[in-house]
């Protein structure tokens, strides 16, 4: 899974019929330790509310579609958690 | 999924079996903030229409195989959408 | 697979109904002969009982839901061992 | 998909039993407009008769097993296509 | 599919049980004309009989489960072949 936070929504008036009724949000993924203003940019199905600037989970690939209601559609990324903010700045809450 | 735009179409005349009728067109991927001269070129399968220079979601993988005809067909990249213009500028339409 | 270090844990109270009971490891690849500071941040989940620190082997994709219990669940990277320490430094232990 | 040049043949005398058969090309991938030296280098099945030299349509992942007669082979990334020379130079034959 | 050059071998005494009896080794990959001192590591599971400085032919994703015994193996790249070295030094054997 990749750790990403939400830049923006986007829209498709003219799409596949598998994606009625689905909501695409921008994700810049955070794959290093800071934070890069120049991040790489996904598109993510989102199913759990996640909101613009939001830390998120995302999952790629065929595992997008284990999430309910997406079997049959041609998503390859999806948001399946919202990051919590650590409590203690950044220090690490280690089990 | 990805944004890209569609730069070209591809003729390919010696093919699979599994690709007749298909149109393929080249897409520059748009992974960072601002859109790069020199973005990576994939090949997408397109099945609603995009046209040369148009804004446009893609999937791929397993994914790119969900959508209607193309379930046995060896694609692994596709366009689901064409991505609506902002009426406002650059700004962000916040749900 | 890729070999990674683990260096946090995260956390999500919100997120999908099939990641409860679930726990994901922030993971730092290790795709370069040498160690490198600013390797790229995967996260992953665990079931063998990973801590901050330890060498781990991970599998991604398709592949992470061949574990025992993940079939279903909307996983991309599993850590599936813990890699030994060298006993002689870094000397090759050649078969 | 991707869009390569053909740079070589290879040859496996030990291989896995579900490869026996196959020829495998070494093909230069041209994702940037323009045509990179040091290209990345992937090794890809050919059913189609391409050669050396020429540029092909390639296709990765679970796609690559839907040709016929390598639903049960170990591969993943295959040429799909001959990607016709453009008549006019390097103008595009746009739609 | 991916060339590249066996530097090691790991071991995991902790792991899941998918994996008890295989073997496996950090490849270094060959994804550029050049051999690159500083090239990415994998890990790829080996029924070949695969040794240290060898050159291999691995194939990544679902794919690499299509390999007996493996079908249900959280593995996701395995080493398929042994690459033959070239008898007229780097000459090319075109068909």
């Amino acid at each position: 899974m990749n750790i990403g936070r939400v830049v923006d929504s986007i829209w498709c008036t003219r799409k596949e019929d598998g994606l009625r009724g689905l909501k695409f949000l921008k994700v810049k993924l955070l794959n290093r330790e800071k934070e890069c203003e120049d991040g790489e940019i996904v598109v993510a199905t989102d199913l759990i509310g996640a909101g613009i600037g939001e830390l998120v989970l995302l999952t790629k690939g065929s595992a997008a579609r284990r999430s309910k209601g997406l079997e049959n559609s041609p998503v390859d990324c999806i948001i399946i958690g919202i990051i919590d903010a650590k409590t203690d700045g950044e220090e690490d809450m280690d089990e």
